[in-house]
């Protein structure tokens, strides 16, 4: 079992996530990634979700559009933290998903990042720290790429 | 079991359930109403709407506020109808509601309804229109009831 | 007449009401389809939902933009469920058409899905989920349905 | 029957109508007021809107929230401009009634007002201003109370 | 000097414009059209309106985008009734100029219009239908398209 | 003739330019303040405007709430820099005046501060940057509030 | 040095704050709090947040509302995990401080959670599951309380 | 040192930047501009305006999008008058960087303007009329423009 799971809702969601897993990669992170749509296949969510933190997944990260209740229905089922990335939607552009991924109710967070393709790649840099937290290594990986960042111009 | 579910996400919806109760019961129809959080308690929320399904409850409505999963969690392990009533939040006044959830991912809907006040009541006189589809009885409560429209003025 | 009928405002709206007849062709629903606006065709609206509702239509499906009115105009002259899909509109994203079909007054509801293709899509099952609520068969093929996404990947 | 009519959607809009009917006396202009539902009356709209255009009413002034589909619905069913006030509704405060008001299909046009209590008095001015198009003594009105704006201070 | 002038904020409003015009001869609404900006020509707006009130014009349709000063400054100079037409802005679509047109104080009322191509046809059916108040011949132009409308179907 | 100019546009936004003045005593910027609408009164927004220009004034501070023209109509008649404050709108909370000040076309400017109180406030302090390039008193003045800033607690 | 440092943008924050410092007591976490404005005194934030992080600091939790800068302020002083607690403005409700926390650039994020209140719980929680990864004591703390959800009914 | 700084958040930024420049340039304005990101390089914006500030910069211009911390993070470094251009954003097209630009706390205000292009220039002539107050060339290179505006039609 992997230590950060990536969780995407569609199939369609496909670009978002590897742009997630690109950043995952790049900071040595032991990742897996998955399609399952909270709304669509919630048995398969619940049974994924909690055998994962069983086995020692240690953050989720969860893209999705619209309702997007993926990011907050994978909270439900585990205590370990949810990175939400609200995706935009065609029409109303992913207000919908920023508004339904960050109004959690008291007691049950999701760390929401930003909407698109900035929130896709901050979650797996947000993932770092936290797995950093425990882990030096990849502390020193992010550590390293924001030092990279003060001497590259962007 | 009751043909008509009403679950509400925290104890302080209740007075907007209530509206939904009280129309409810002007329609005759059979309900029971619950507290069930989709992110504390995803466990009871599933055992409630599967068991309710089996036992023959054929609307449930959903009263949630801010992420508002609650009712896409519902319509996630039922194929009955599912309404959905925004709530409005302390800051962001419903919209974030509203948005959580109407925008639903094709192939599981949920009927959604006003924001706030209105919505609790049309919630309830929806769910007459639908049971109406199978039981005259309920069907001609809510004729009377539009009758009783055209002619007082409110 | 049809037990379902999907009216659309525009016929510049037909590529919505596609998506939506495509789906109820797949659970197996009668059902018919008209060009009739609410605003530049009144009389026509009404004489239309009046006579299939006494023909025993049982589910109207309504899509339409901008001010949106044809949902709740629908429902102004039947009892019976009235399904609104907000379509995107070309400055404002169909955030105005949600608003106009949502924020019905209490006593005439509209159930509404969410903005554009999801929500033409979602129309039709929902009016599955709602005819099925008397008609096995129907209710039989959305669980097939339901059954057939918990396997499929999408 | 009256030069300007107007239509509120419901009697808990009367304060807003009261500021109406208040610069309608101010400015001279022969008026009526009533209470129509677009959406829970919609035969007693038709009837009244046909029967007024007919008997002479020049202008129709509509105030509704939410939904606010009355100033299009009256619109529908007259050729005689329609000035719609969108009113502020309990969570969503007037802009869902903005947009349900204004953003209205070519060939059916609507007069739209500001929300709320600046917008109940807009209506009647610029009904002042409509029918001062052939009625010179409304004209003056209008006239001397804009040069009154210029000497005292507001 | 026209019954109508038409002013458009900038000559990139002007495939707006154009829609506009060519409804207004198709109601046979004699008219002109100028470019003329609210904050970058202020005088010669001023000129303009005041000159075209004195010389008879009845109804200016401004049409403009983002701050969309313009309907609200002409209406400042005239007591002719003002129709505005928000334009959609590259970046925000319009809702800016919606804003900006529709929020008119008490005493100065904009009749408002949709946004965009829908909002720069019915701001020349809105004219004809005001226009029609006192002349016979537009009312029954406006009316005549109405009732193309009940036979054709859009 | 001050060198600041504060321009409320009704009567009513007092205790916005009552804040915005107290901070400019408090920086020791000799000022003046009127109540001049520009859509009420254009031609003394306008006289004004272009004698206190002439006069010598230096910066215009202009609050105002809606449709809120009044800041972008200064910059139309002066080539001096102009400071919007949105005000708050008693339904849409001044999201409009925001859209309404901050908008501008190219070529005239408006400095746009935050809505309501933070705004008035701060277009007192800009105004002292802004004479603070000129005025090495005004400018010691504000660079010792900002000094404070650092040692006080807020 | 604390594991969790709490930093709210002002003084009027406290109330937010004071939420956020009850659940890290509940969760038995070591923490501190400051008022430090990421505008009015920068280098104060600087030396704190560099400090604290030599220090030892593991999480910090930043609370703040309209331009919100505070949590990415803090971010770019820190490679630590940043969690964002968007503020309710007077005016805007903080829609505002929402997008100005959630919206960071990529390579820098800001774990964002819920506008007011129930963001302010959240905080803490999500820094104990944070936390919780390296210490088994929090993580604990964490799982009692969500088990405590479960049986409590809200 | 130039006397108008211009800072871009990121590379990408580059092609609104150069509109303001162009202007500048138009303005016969002495300018310089940088890539410098609030989030990525804290420290070396710290520098660059503070040493700025001390060799005799008198204006600076930031843009950036999206959470677009830069304009406040430049005005928490200096005193000397801070322009904010909101830039679109990919999925909210700038309402975000609007929100975290304008609403600014009090003591530290950022002069902002219109999102995107329109504002790219005005940041430049608002510039103009800055340095203005003390530099008569550049007040007439202004004036001349707004001269020029009054005869051609743009």
């Amino acid at each position: 079992m992997a230590v950060v799971a990536v969780i995407m809702g569609s199939k369609t969601d496909k670009e978002y996530a590897d742009e997630t897993i690109s950043v995952l990669e790049q900071m040595g992170i032991d990742h897996e990634a998955h399609v399952i749509s909270a709304h669509r296949t919630p048995e398969k969510l619940r049974e994924f979700v909690t055998s994962a933190e069983a086995a020692g997944t240690e953050v989720f990260i969860c893209a999705a559009g619209g309702a997007a209740a993926l990011p907050g229905a994978t909270a439900a089922w585990t205590s370990r933290p949810v990175i939400g990335v609200p995706l935009p939607t065609s029409d109303l552009n992913g207000i919908d998903s920023l508004y339904a991924i960050a109004q959690m109710p008291p007691g049950i967070p999701v760390a929401t990042v930003a909407v698109g393709s900035w929130g896709a790649r901050n979650a797996a840099f947000l993932a770092a720290q936290i797995v950093g937290v425990r882990d030096e290594g990849i502390r020193k990986a992010y550590n390293d790429y924001r030092a990279s960042l003060r001497t590259s111009q962007k």
